[in-house]
């Protein structure tokens, strides 16, 4: 089967961090197609960003090439509009990751990048009746790229923080707040004897369990394709059917 | 004072309708800017339409040429982007009109266009903390440009749907789920005999009230500046700083 | 337009920085009648003092000499019952400044008067569905009338508040919960560099917008004149029909 | 022990029939003060009657002449105040019919006077936390009074809707929403065979058991004694302290 | 009348001072019956030691021999399950804490056992729709059979997390979330100068309340006798009908 | 890998049909163990029947002869304290099944089996934060075990009841709220054009996932290992360590 898991923002060397945690996850017959989408933003740490890269992932949802869907940003960018325009499953890495941690831990913490996208995530959290799990929503000083210019001090950050987490509100899990924190995830679970859950491994996983049972987008009303509509300027090529 | 309200829909009959009643409602000093963007959908009826709105909407507001701005769209598309790219006030019809209605009637019900965009809105009204005053989000087998099309029938279909909603519901107030349907209004209002509120009218009062004694958007935290920020392929022209 | 702002406490001094806050955020051609009523409690810090705010506050929107009605304290008293005796519009300032808030801040903080009245406030903003907007409601070991003595203490009281709250709760604006505190809003502001958010002032802006386009209280249901009434002993001139 | 049971409103019929449910309820040793208010509303059944049931409420608690209060009014009015000026239990009916259904149903409805109230009552469950508990709030065109005149056609009117609350929505227990209806308890238990909840009963009941056991008012915050307080006007002899 | 009160673990020391906190708390003519089952755990500090306590209480509650069961143990265990097969009213020690320090105080906090137990009672805590209420639980380092064995130990560690609740958070009353703490209650209450509620005194209170006044469980639906059923195993004598 | 499937009935066709459905579901190399304990209801449709599972399905996740445990009735019986007793994953079918279907479909209903257990299924919906997802819990006046004894009825109930919820209520997806259920699923979903999701094949999915990833429950807090302890009669064999 085939995945197609998209980094909403452009760096390459993100999307290759992604496939790779995406690869490690999954068996060896499932193909994992990480890519950016041609157009958006070098990274993702604001409402601006995060509604910018919507169009580059819905670009890539409607190529139509893969079994499932990963859209691999903790904001969970153009999830629902992503599910109008396929049959196929299309899993957020955010939600992903608060249903795999509610099934290993009664109550957990979100560690993720600058302090701005807090209320971001708390009212996504709230969107998926989450508010109840989640003890905190930690944020550090670093931004998305900075976990990739320097790997060092964003292990050491999330170390920081996932033990204050641990420590100070009794996490019993720890959620990686963007999907650039991937390849920290295993080092982390062994330091704070905590499951660490990197929601692009989990969404992955999601979709392969999904695709392998035939479970699709219901298509009955609010992910009904979308209605025939010319777009403009632009984005005329967004124009459907 | 500048008010620029933006149609997020690139229908100019639309944007016509909308600019009349902002006049309307506002004092002779107040300039209404009412404006589609250049790029987007026809109409939005969907997840898929909406957030291909939302570039064309921060267009209008990057150019920095009100002193408010409103969204009109009942999905308050790209709201809080938008306020992270100016000082001036934003807001969206859909929350102004919830806001406006809290203060005239204890229960109300939304009529909208087609059945599709119910859990959008229902969702959106949760987010802003207003389920318990929403009755129900009542849907119509139009879609919005069906309303600019045969207003007749339009205004026969909300004639019907709000006075279902108060016979059946005691709906105290009916809110206009819809920025194409501001036409209908007054004369909806005085047929059911309950308040009416149009979220473009309720909004271009609130953005004047709010410029009259110079409140601005808070840039603490949330709402700052985005971050610097490459934007690459169709949306380059959306880099900041 | 007239519009009424009623201050449910006694206290002239008081009800003089209300009239003037009212007067200089409206249009020179709104008429602002700013009143105590005859009866009632010296000031507000209580649910006691409260209750026995409301009847001199009906007193006042009985009169029926407005265009639209503001109860200026903190506690919204007796809104409700305002609502039913009147067609115009009748706002709490309480409720005012949470939905201006939410238009400009994503997060922020209530400061008040003695801690006793936390809870009071707590529920009231559950009431109003505000309580994931509502960082903390911080308070303050000064009475009501205590800002009016002694100004510069209450400001010196404010601001550390404020600060607190901006500093360790990152609140995104500032709500003052009294309405005596109006004087204080627009330096305040400067200092904090978050938006002050004077109830009294965002009141009477709404009312001022409400007038501008007719809206009135539904009087559908919740909101209804009350059933006739015989209301006996020192109430008596209360009777109703 | 003596506990004095509070009919807001001023209809002496209605005080015996309260008198009556809360001596037949509670031991032979326990003395049943009820009274009705010299001043105030003859009665409730709007937030105008509410409130201004308070003030007489309010004197009937200071008198300090019971061991414990129970408010009989489904509005619960003024109970929180009450509580701030005795350090005896004080109980509203609609809050001890809740807990008590609670603890015999899993599922119930609310059977009260007219259409108005529903809302009022709907916000009172709701800050009490019970609205998973309600499955609806029936109303029905009779008013306070008309029990009282009619008790034929109450009675009646109770077993419709009851019925159709146990049939239509599966009510497990049916709570009586107006102190006026204590005398119809029993036969309509008796008849739709699910306990059937009088608040006046339920509150006399609780307020021996706390009193059995010494329990107290906290007055460590919320309900401390009010802060002293001059009051002017007609309720100048509501001065505190 | 009869009220036997289940302390689902095995300890017999617990037990006695169970049986003699209700006994001083009822009336004379009240018999309390305090038995503890013949099978289940020793104490009750996990998810695994509450779920294998049910049997045992559902055994002493098969037996009918009693007018009310209250279930001794903070957390409820089999509450809903016991109601099922009597039509007697069964009261947990939690809910009834719960609902009587409401009608005492705005906001509370408990103290109970090892923090393992925190999640069990949050969760539980919010079932009952009380989280509005309640400011923390607060847990210690001791397990429920330390303060058996070390009731000075257990008396200071209440006090300090009492004392901090008090003053730390502003807790207008303790409620004490195990039932071994029973004894410490009264000169926990003195100390602190709040009511310090024990479940096990409020559930006998309520339940010879509502056996005085005849209320029983609803068999509508929820509660209705079980399905007959054949068990097998080692739970053979637990076949139903 | 093995995953143990637990039917917490004693019902052996049921057992058999919930293999079936596993073993189809699961890869080639998953191995599933399905099992009926060796005590317990023969179906569940109760609390008590719920609760009187639980030590059976504990029996068998103590064996600790798998990679991950799966509990299939409807109710997730015991699911907490499995998870205290094991390092593998622990999953619910009720949980599953509410995340998976959330991953595909804005708003679902369940089908279920008779009346009584709607407000059990409710409560557990609201515990997982899924209320807001949940349109109705529908029942039908069928029983575990007739759904075995008579499947053409059983397959015609659910036809009828899932045709309601997609036609009366726009139900998206169907939850089957009966492990009993498993065999009916593929053909419903053919009828009925939305996704039908059983529980069982979304639990050993997930389990499948999360066991690829080698992810274990957190032991920090909630679920960490019981405390040591005595347990007496019937049930001394669950002592622990």
């Amino acid at each position: 089967m085939k995945i197609k898991v998209i980094n909403p923002n452009t760096s390459a060397g993100m999307t290759d961090g992604i496939r790779n945690a995406a690869e490690v996850a999954t068996r060896p017959t499932t193909e994992i197609i990480a890519v950016s989408p041609d157009m958006g933003p070098a990274s993702i740490e604001s409402y601006y960003d995060e509604y910018l890269s919507i169009p580059g992932v819905l670009e890539e949802v409607k190529k139509g090439d893969a079994d499932a869907y990963v859209i691999a940003c903790y904001g969970d960018p153009g999830l629902q509009a992503a599910r109008e325009i396929t049959t196929s499953p299309v899993i957020g890495i955010a939600e992903a990751s608060l249903y795999m941690a509610s099934m290993l831990a009664a109550r957990f913490s979100v560690v993720t990048v600058l302090p701005r996208i807090k209320t971001m995530i708390e009212e996504l959290v709230a969107s998926y009746g989450m508010q109840h799990r989640v003890l905190h929503v930690r944020t550090t000083p670093m931004c998305v790229l900075d976990f990739e210019r320097d790997p060092e001090a964003g292990m050491e950050m999330l170390r920081q923080e996932g033990r204050r987490a641990v420590q100070e509100e009794d996490a019993e899990a720890i959620l990686l707040g963007c999907a650039g924190m991937a390849e920290f995830a295993d080092e982390l679970e062994k330091e704070l004897g905590v499951p660490v859950i990197d929601g692009v491994v989990a969404a992955v996983k999601f979709a392969e369990a999904m695709v392998d049972i035939g479970k699709k987008t219901s298509k009955l009303k609010t992910y009904k394709y979308p209605e025939k509509k010319q777009m403009t300027g632009m984005l005329s090529n967004f124009s459907w059917g």
